[in-house]
């Protein structure tokens, strides 16, 4: 059975995504959505690079939902509250959904009154609704979780991932302060502008899924400064200034640290990777060498989830509870 | 709500089950069941070493069953056709199934018919079953396949896992040949009797995971030699002697070799751990250092998946579909 697609949201991931689906066997294309005005109306195979897809961009969610879609792969924000009426509208025409919204991957302990309603929605429409991506979604929260599987018992669990911003997009170099003085860093950071959101997501997510009632979650970002000067496609960075940021979130129960999240992204990271510690019975420590790169990553885990998001029960699911993702040629 | 559990079978790997369903605040054991004279008859808690467990050791399976279980944990036998009669009985009874059978936990390229049968006979009572272990079932097939989640695209998965037996219980010392001569290795190889049972459902579980029809499939399996004298609390063997097993399985298709699963396991063993290269896009190496040691991530596992296989779809599950299993507090 081919699972009919809709892309919604044509951004970078969004096209990323919609590259990965038109290869897939098992999907199809059904439409594309997108609200931006250079994009509606041309060919998605033209956006894409690539020969005619047969499929015009359209901003009117009514005409792509008339082309009969079973599941959204949808990349439009971040934010929660934002793509909120657009989740409803999906929803409420029975068609699942995968998203990249960081907030969507486990919206149960930040925003427990949107994660009910959107259960219950869910399940009176019949569909699955799921928030994915590398992270929050997989690297920091669903990896760490299937590495737990082994073991009789976790007392912590320590995750790093050092991210090579030198390597990824310019929106991101920008995103993580590059290039700014420490002052305006931090000035940005108070602003709650410079800000990786998922990783409360991810944490919350492991707690949940271990059973564990944190007590206490601390949360911190600072600037990663540059030793010497760095120079990308995009920007230069003098030695001093900000080169990226360090973000690290963590939970205790009885003052003892359980979970420990850190994200390091910055313009020349030294030895990035993703490494996983397990302190258990027994212990586990688990490397990936140079780390997962993060926007291909992002856009194959939602393909690689829309099979499995077509079985899964109704509701608001995350990538703890939904079924094994991976990928299939 | 506590899941009712039957603990079927008590041996090493059975105990290590009952021992740690028994720590777990969401299961609670109501009955155990072995057919050994010396076992049964006795306080399951003193089989564990422990305070008494209020459950005495039956061998008689309707007895058992009167108690209720909601699912076997079950640990009897390497052989499907073997436990065959086991699984019926538990099937027909409703009861869902966890079992350490390592020819369970993939049967479905192996065993075609037995899989169909169990398939049929688990939907049609409601009840799934399982057979996992961390070999097969989690390190060289489950975690593969987590793995290729982030990525776009799969073209070859090499897994290697690398044991060191002396930190092993004496049986398995005594299975991988350990301690032979290479002429007494060959002969045992040649009877079939040198041989961990699991590569094949691994492969098979990759294989049809990704979508791949494998065309040809390869099995050697050669002694690994001990080039100085090695000493164990179980034996000694003397350089030139057999220090254990090597063993590779892989599948290619279109003469290309897509996957290789290399397993050692002999004693004193260099730089145990598991490894897991995809090259893909993104191309990945994780290397999980020292390795996941088997007997108590056996017992593990199938411990933690008492809750997925709870939840899971009717029928004969195997690990790739099944729900995502994960250590729970």
């Amino acid at each position: 059975m081919t699972i009919r697609v809709l892309c919604y949201g044509l951004g970078s991931i969004g096209l990323g995504i919609a590259r990965l689906a038109a290869q897939r066997a098992d999907l199809q294309i059904a439409a594309a959505l997108d609200v931006d005005p250079v994009k509606t109306g041309r060919d998605l195979g033209d956006l894409l690079g690539g020969p005619p897809a047969d499929i015009i961009v359209t901003n009117d969610v009514a005409a792509a939902l008339s082309c009969q879609p079973d599941i959204a792969l949808h990349a439009t924000g971040s934010s929660l509250s934002q793509i909120l009426p657009e989740l409803e509208v999906l929803i409420s025409a029975g068609i699942r959904v995968v998203s990249t919204c960081e907030e969507l991957a486990y919206p149960w302990a930040t925003q427990p009154q949107v994660a009910v309603h959107l259960d219950r929605l869910a399940r009176s429409y019949g569909v699955t609704i799921l928030g994915t991506g590398i992270n929050p979604g997989y690297a920091m929260d669903a990896l760490p979780l299937m590495l737990s599987a082994p073991c009789a018992t976790v007392r912590t669990v320590h995750v790093t991932r050092v991210v090579d911003a030198a390597r990824r997009r310019e929106q991101l170099q920008h995103k993580i302060g590059a290039g700014l003085t420490p002052e305006a860093f931090a000035a940005r950071v108070k602003a709650g502008v410079v800000r990786h959101v998922g990783l409360h997501e991810s944490l919350y997510m492991l707690a949940g899924a271990f059973g564990w009632q944190l007590e206490h979650v601390d949360y911190r970002v600072e600037p990663v400064i540059a030793q010497k000067s760095i120079e990308t496609v995009y920007m230069q960075v003098a030695a001093g200034q900000v080169a990226g940021i360090r973000q690290i979130v963590s939970g205790r129960i009885y003052s003892k640290e359980v979970l420990r999240l850190e994200l390091q992204i910055y313009l020349g990271a030294t030895n990035p990777r993703d490494e996983i510690v397990i302190d258990g019975n027994p212990p586990l420590h688990v490397t990936i060498e140079g780390g997962i790169p993060g926007d291909i990553s992002t856009a194959a885990l939602v393909v690689n989830a829309a099979p499995t998001v077509m079985r899964a029960t109704p509701g608001l699911a995350t990538m703890s509870d939904v079924g094994m993702v991976h990928w299939r040629g």
